[in-house]
């Protein structure tokens, strides 16, 4: 039983390959870069993206964004940043998908006709809360980022090394609350290491503030360090 | 594709519902009360064990505990609840499960070799961090208890219904760090009661002990409740 099983996974695997290319083509054609960002449930995604957002409908030097949100079930955090000035699309794996814990090359693909990726710079791509399965489906994405709260202690990057080897940005969110909670900073960065060796990581509270605009900097230099002309 | 997608997920589920059935047998005939604890990662699953069962080998009138611990890489789990007094058994869902992010009934009765059932009154299976996928797998359990941290946020019961919807206790952890986030409390049992009305709860913090003696007192009255001679 097992045998079919993982050769189903890995047809599954191959088959959101070739459609994340087509995805990949779609963006370097309208010179939009894609940010694949992840995390464990609740921490902090969609308040980073607020604040972040919050200012207006470009960040840095005029870099346009645009959101695509995905969630198993409703619209709660697309209707959180629907107050901003940027273009959110939600993604509903619930819908027609069969309540994915992730979402998969398909699944943005089938978002992109709600997207008018030729005024866009920047897309950002919040998935599904979970630390296991969003890692193993890329979308057609230029970068990962993964959020991890402190909150959720500093063995996490052991716990589920994929995602935490697989991206180019780690965010320390909630560290407003490092004096209440039991998180060793400087163990966290060893097992993140450990793991991904030399990755960046941004200090970041989305409740203070604190980091933030190292954050929307780091987001508005993307396009330019892929050289696609904001 | 989604067809056929669809198809496979439903014969899965069809397959974990067999073999939940010979677990469930396996487990009234050693007269063993099971649990499926569940939570987002980084809810504090593991610290409310070690707190929970740090005493000895029983809880409350002399209920013999076993823990089954489902990772999807490594022991780190059980390796902290190795000091403990009570039988732990690891299971990798990494080692020829494909990394599953979720334990199912077959991964569940792998191990159950590897436990001694006569021996136990309750066995406590800690699944996978994950909101998602574990709720959608029975694995012959009497009861699903799920974790959920006051730093994930008082949406949570929205975003992943299902979860929340099929469990017989919700334990909010973390109160300690109530004064420290922006957590309705209100709200959160208000999305709760709606998910699943009447639910119980209990209030919790690992870290400063509060509530975990109520929640030792709910565990052990598990196999009594149910009829089983502890």
């Amino acid at each position: 039983m097992h045998r079919v099983k993982v050769r189903v996974a890995e047809d599954a695997l191959d088959a959101n390959a070739t459609i994340a290319s087509a995805n990949r083509a779609d963006f370097d054609r309208a010179e939009v870069a894609v940010v694949n960002l992840m995390s464990a449930p609740g921490a902090g995604k969609t308040t980073l993206l607020e604040r972040v957002l919050g200012d207006g409908a470009t960040i840095g030097d005029g870099v346009r964004v645009g959101v695509l949100e995905g969630d198993v079930q409703g619209s709660l955090d697309a209707d959180r940043l629907a107050h901003l000035h940027v273009p959110v699309v939600q993604l509903d794996t619930g819908s027609g998908f069969g309540g994915e814990c992730h979402l998969d090359a398909n699944m943005v693909r089938s978002a992109l006709p709600l997207l008018a990726l030729d005024d866009l710079d920047l897309l950002i791509v919040e998935n599904v809360g979970n630390l296991v399965c969003p890692a193993e489906f890329r979308i057609g994405e230029d970068a990962r980022i993964m959020v991890s709260s402190v909150a959720e202690g500093e063995d996490k990057p052991l716990k589920y090394p994929l995602m935490f080897r697989t991206c180019e940005l780690v965010i320390v969110n909630k560290v407003d609350l490092l004096p209440h909670v039991d998180f060793d900073f400087d163990k966290f960065l060893y097992h993140l290491h450990a793991v991904n060796p030399g990755v960046a990581h941004l200090e970041v509270s989305a409740r203070t503030g604190e980091g933030v605009d190292a954050l929307r900097t780091w987001l508005a230099r993307i396009p330019e360090r892929l050289g696609a002309p904001a």
